[in-house]
């Protein structure tokens, strides 16, 4: 696992799993080293790590590293699981590598646990490369969507950071970038903890891309001046209708974005698809602590003790949303029956879907 | 002049204007003594002086400052009037404060300049007592239009800081809330410099209001939730056409309220209306410096040199405003016929206006 956010060790070093900080990004680049269950839980629960992809990668690898401590393995999976409720990768990793570990367990072996914790250690790190090979695919399929010269707008972190590969939204904002279709990024700086500003500019500035931020509030100006051509955006889980659950504000730029008629694509490998969600009503929205708008890096930006209204997610209805891509293929419109064809599994949907639902709206 | 913003000392301990460092609040209450013209159009550059009605008001005693002095007045006028270019409030209070200096001056005395200079602190003076007028007449006009057990969404900061009474859209506010009528107010923390969390849910805790503050992209799920029932903002300069310039953030809010079709409602004193600038693409729009977004109370919240997008205001269009609330009556729909109404000066247009207006649209 290579990914700049997540690192496994094996003993001896470990079993440990060595998270980048993203909590400290962009000031520094420290290295948070969880070598039991509770120690990855409460990382993931003060967004340590974060993204829907990378929370599917690092549940796997907290499977894997019970098994190596010879925990109760299934406690320790349902633990991980419930650390956050909204995005639905992290027990979709989790309920993988579970199911890898009770396999191997079943084997003829010498040292049957020993094995299963080399299984999960392994379905972990496949899981990393599939999510790596399907950010290559989101972005050779949303490419198709980016008009040359776009000005794209994006919210929260998409990037490296959440993925085995180049993430979400943003790796199709690098292959517009290297398509040379890319002329502006901005970046919602995405209150309140910032993501946009600390770590998509900073991806952004590690790529080269021409890019600004912006308060989050501003994106309706920028849209009413004609300055943005597409909205690109992740999802931390999206329900068999259609409706996405993605960082707050998310659901605000889609109603800005109906307003000004510019288009508003989601993209989110199969793996965040749902389909026992039948819709917004039913995703769980986690309520994050006050403290969290009431101080910015620890300094207080309000009265002590006054209370904050901080949902972590958002959840957008299909009919606002134009396009959603997957390493599988477009869904266009956003709807059950698209979204079924998409998680089939039935292997080579692509071609045709692609053919069906993409269309160069700009031309 | 007793407003908590601003106070007006005489020799010998003045000339000076004493201004309540609105940058350090909630931290501190701290005083910046303006003792010469430069030190206060750095302070109102600063934005330790800020909102419409109360940049009038510290406009005219910049005059004031300027002529006890003897400092070239027109010149220190016109500096005071181009230090910030959107509040059209800034310009109003210095040309009525010159106005009377140079009325004044025509007088017969032994010591005109030292009359003169008396003058206009007498203006200044009737300047900040009308807004106070002003603020209690616009909080009776508002209140007809808040339903009871009303939730309110407001923006910014539009209190006694900003004004020499109770403010703007917040008098209306205090009003509901002394009137029973006002079951929670939303504050919008309003990035980049958190005037809402900084300074609204100051004077909210101080008035003992139910608060409570939110980053500004939660707004629409709050919208979405069904738990508001109007959004009230104060305005900067409201051109010929109904078109409202504000603190940026208030567009985005008015079309999420017509999205959601809540009420959206903006308080602001007749000065407030230009009639000179015929409509919104007639307002010319502060950009501000990058660090207001890319750091927080001084600490980098994205990697150092990051370009930002930073206009200190918006432009919403009277399509998406309900009414606009004026100390002369309401203004509704917002268009040029009522607004010249109001504007008229021809005095008693409240009743009438008032009447023909404002509906109570919840019942």
């Amino acid at each position: 696992m290579e990914a700049p956010a997540l690192r496994w060790l094996d003993p001896p070093g470990g079993p440990a799993i060595a998270l980048l900080d993203q909590t400290r990004l962009p000031a520094e680049e420290a290295i948070v080293t969880c070598t039991d269950v509770p120690g990855l839980v409460d990382a993931i629960r003060r967004l340590v790590v974060r993204g829907a992809p990378m929370l599917g990668v690092a549940g796997a690898f907290g499977v894997a590293l019970a098994a190596y401590r010879g925990d109760d393995v299934a406690a320790a999976a349902a633990s991980i699981e419930s650390a956050r409720p909204t995005a639905v990768n992290l027990g979709w990793g989790v309920r993988r590598a579970f199911a890898a570990y009770r396999q191997a367990l079943q084997g003829q072996s010498q040292d049957p646990e020993r094995v299963a914790a080399r299984a999960v250690v392994a379905e972990a790190r496949s899981i990393a490369a599939q999510d790596a090979a399907a950010s290559a695919s989101m972005a050779r399929h949303g490419l198709a969507l980016i008009p040359p010269g776009a000005r794209v707008l994006t919210h929260c972190n998409t990037g490296a950071l959440v993925s085995g590969g180049e993430g979400t939204a943003f790796a199709v904002i690098l292959a517009a970038h290297r398509a040379g279709r890319l002329a502006k990024l901005w970046i919602d700086e995405t209150r309140p903890l910032l993501q946009g500003s600390r770590l998509t500019a900073y991806e952004a500035r590690r790529a080269g891309l021409p890019h600004a931020v912006l308060a989050d509030s501003a994106a309706a100006s920028l849209l009413a001046a004609g300055a943005v051509d597409i909205i690109l955006t992740g999802a931390d889980r999206i329900a068999a209708d259609g409706s996405v659950a993605n960082k707050v504000g998310t659901y605000s730029l889609a109603v800005l974005a109906r307003h000004h008629r510019v288009p508003f694509v989601v993209v989110a490998p199969v793996s965040t698809i749902d389909l026992d969600t039948p819709d917004g009503a039913g995703i769980e929205v986690e309520q994050r602590p006050a403290d969290e708008v009431t101080s910015v890096s620890g300094v207080p930006v309000a009265p002590a003790g006054t209370p904050a209204y901080n949902p972590a997610f958002d959840v957008t209805p299909p009919s606002l949303i134009t396009a959603i891509v997957t390493e599988r293929g477009i869904a266009r419109p956003p709807a059950a029956g698209t979204l079924r064809v998409l998680t089939a599994g039935s292997g080579k949907v692509e071609g045709p879907l692609a053919a069906a639902h993409v269309e160069r709206w700009w031309s």
